[in-house]
């Protein structure tokens, strides 16, 4: 590779790791501790009686998104993938650390573009960057976050807490990312979906700019037994709540709520199913709620905007710990043929 | 690549994310918050009163370790590389989260290998691992770390600290991983520069091991005005130091401390004297200490059990900040050709 990711290749590439960091200093400018990238550490006053919450999480070239996607879309995912693990255990995202792993020189042109949409993301979210590090290396274009949220103290939704009889609820729409990567890999889908060009785009748009349901992370502290973020789909990503709690868990494939865009496709193409209930990137809730305080999550999600839907409940672990089976609208089993990502 | 780095063909591969978290879980034993990697997110309860020091570093095999390096070796690197940012900013280590990008499963005596060196690390450094994440890509092997540590609060060393009349000083003895990452590429080089087989292998391990200097980290807070650890050469990292200050420096070529091996090849070798001024991979302290303090300095470092060489001192930005001037035994200014490493 010549020139990196997205970057037109009349644009001249930066010269000195100096130059990338003159770039990404703004993004710290709400953050006095990251002394402008002119230091090799930050500091970060941690704000008394709260916890904080750690998270870490890469996104490369080839796997979590394509060379040639906008590099504004490229920094937005690397945050968003890295706050929505915070805000699924009811934290407030605070700051980040970034280790960009380039190629080749990039651009001064792609290099602005991957700030500005840092920039969107870190103004969403409420998060600003602290830190980070520059190497060029063969292999793909990665960058690696690390971040740094708040809970009240002793209040992190865990994810191993869920008990045999919970509710189970998910956050805004399943699939539309996982639809959305199949038409960013394959624009034809869209007119064998026949699905309208703005539908198209909304479902690839969900896959480019996650977006963390930050207004549920209060709700989840107050309400939720136990909850995480799914990002390697819904099966897979329960599968590994029911693990940790040792329970297992019945979804109503009926009550998955699904966007316009992706509820039209899966009405023409009935197999997309399995690609909502196992594709990846859906970077929505799951929570486990006890039924006592079904009622109180449901009202405190929607005094929050948040969409809530219950899609299905806990058992007690039969035949074994971290079963998920997913029932159709007669109660009958659906086989899944696959479970969701492995790296492995 | 079909099997990665350092691992026997015959050693079977890893099978599934879930086995890799196996193996490095126990590196979290001491540190209930990471959830022995059963969540999502690690909670780390700060210590009132302190600060916390962030700071990540990646490393990549090609660029910062060769693919057949030891696993234990590239597991310390990566490890000891953070650290060593921490301490050199008067911090005491607490937690990492690591992030991993293997172009092929490892297999299993890799990986037990890798978490060998790291649990040694860990004991070393006083440092936990509380969280991570494992992804699969082409390009090279890497290992992402972020570390966190904790300094009395406001106490952070600075790099932008220091002031025109400080005295310079390192920690230990430079060049040594330069002309160890030498022999480690090229075994000959020993004979050309009549070292004992001994000597060459001290060299080269300074290379593989670096060793944070955490007695340093109170010393630093007590008696420096600023500090940095030495990763990408002192010419280089001094420059950055004096440009953050707005200063200047001139360094005595003689007094930069020599281990016996680097001084004995540089005696047989003259123009060595560049690759210890101007290598990378030192991971030794640089510090600048008030000339009032100096004494107090040298003696708390001598109780603390490290090495101390004062190396020159800080000047007016004469002709402008970041200036960094060495001069030879008569005072004669040495033109070198090169300043240090950078990856752009």
């Amino acid at each position: 590779m010549t020139h990196p990711p997205g970057s037109p290749p009349t644009s001249s590439p930066i010269t000195g790791e100096a130059a990338i960091i003159d770039i990404l200093a703004p993004l710290t400018a709400r953050f006095p501790g990251a002394f402008a990238l002119k230091d090799d550490c930050a500091a970060l006053v941690p704000t008394p009686g709260y916890d904080l919450v750690l998270k870490t999480d890469a996104v490369a070239e080839g796997v979590h998104f394509f060379a040639d996607d906008a590099a504004s879309d490229i920094g937005w995912k690397a945050l968003a993938v890295n706050v929505s693990d915070l805000v699924a255990k009811g934290a407030r995202p605070r700051v980040y650390l970034m280790a960009l792993a380039f190629p080749a020189p990039p651009s001064l042109h792609w290099l602005r573009d991957f700030a500005r949409g840092l920039e969107q993301a870190q103004t969403c979210f409420g998060i600003t960057l602290a830190g980070g590090d520059t190497d060029r290396r063969h292999g793909p274009l990665s960058i690696t976050i690390a971040a740094i949220g708040e809970v009240p103290a002793g209040r992190m939704v865990r994810r191993a807490a869920a008990e045999a009889g919970d509710l189970l609820y998910v956050s805004g729409t399943l699939g539309d990312a996982a639809l959305g990567l199949k038409l960013r890999s394959d624009g034809s889908q869209a007119a064998q979906w026949e699905l309208a060009p703005d539908d198209a785009l909304a479902l690839v748009r969900r896959y480019l700019r996650p977006e963390p349901r930050l207004a549920l992370a209060p709700v989840l502290r107050d309400h939720a037994r136990a909850a995480m973020d799914l990002s390697d789909g819904l099966v897979k990503d329960l599968g590994r709540m029911m693990q940790a709690s040792g329970t297992a868990a019945v979804v109503h494939a009926a009550k998955v709520p699904l966007s316009k865009p992706a509820a039209a496709a899966q009405a023409r193409t009935p197999a997309l199913l399995i690609d909502v209930l196992t594709g990846g990137d859906d970077y929505e809730v799951l929570a486990a709620v006890a039924p006592d305080r079904a009622k109180s999550f449901e009202q405190a999600a929607a005094a929050a905007g948040i969409a809530v839907a219950r899609i299905g409940e806990t058992t007690p672990r039969r035949p074994e710990a971290g079963r998920v089976v997913v029932q159709d609208h007669d109660g009958r089993q659906l086989d899944l043929v696959r479970s969701g990502w492995d790296h492995f």
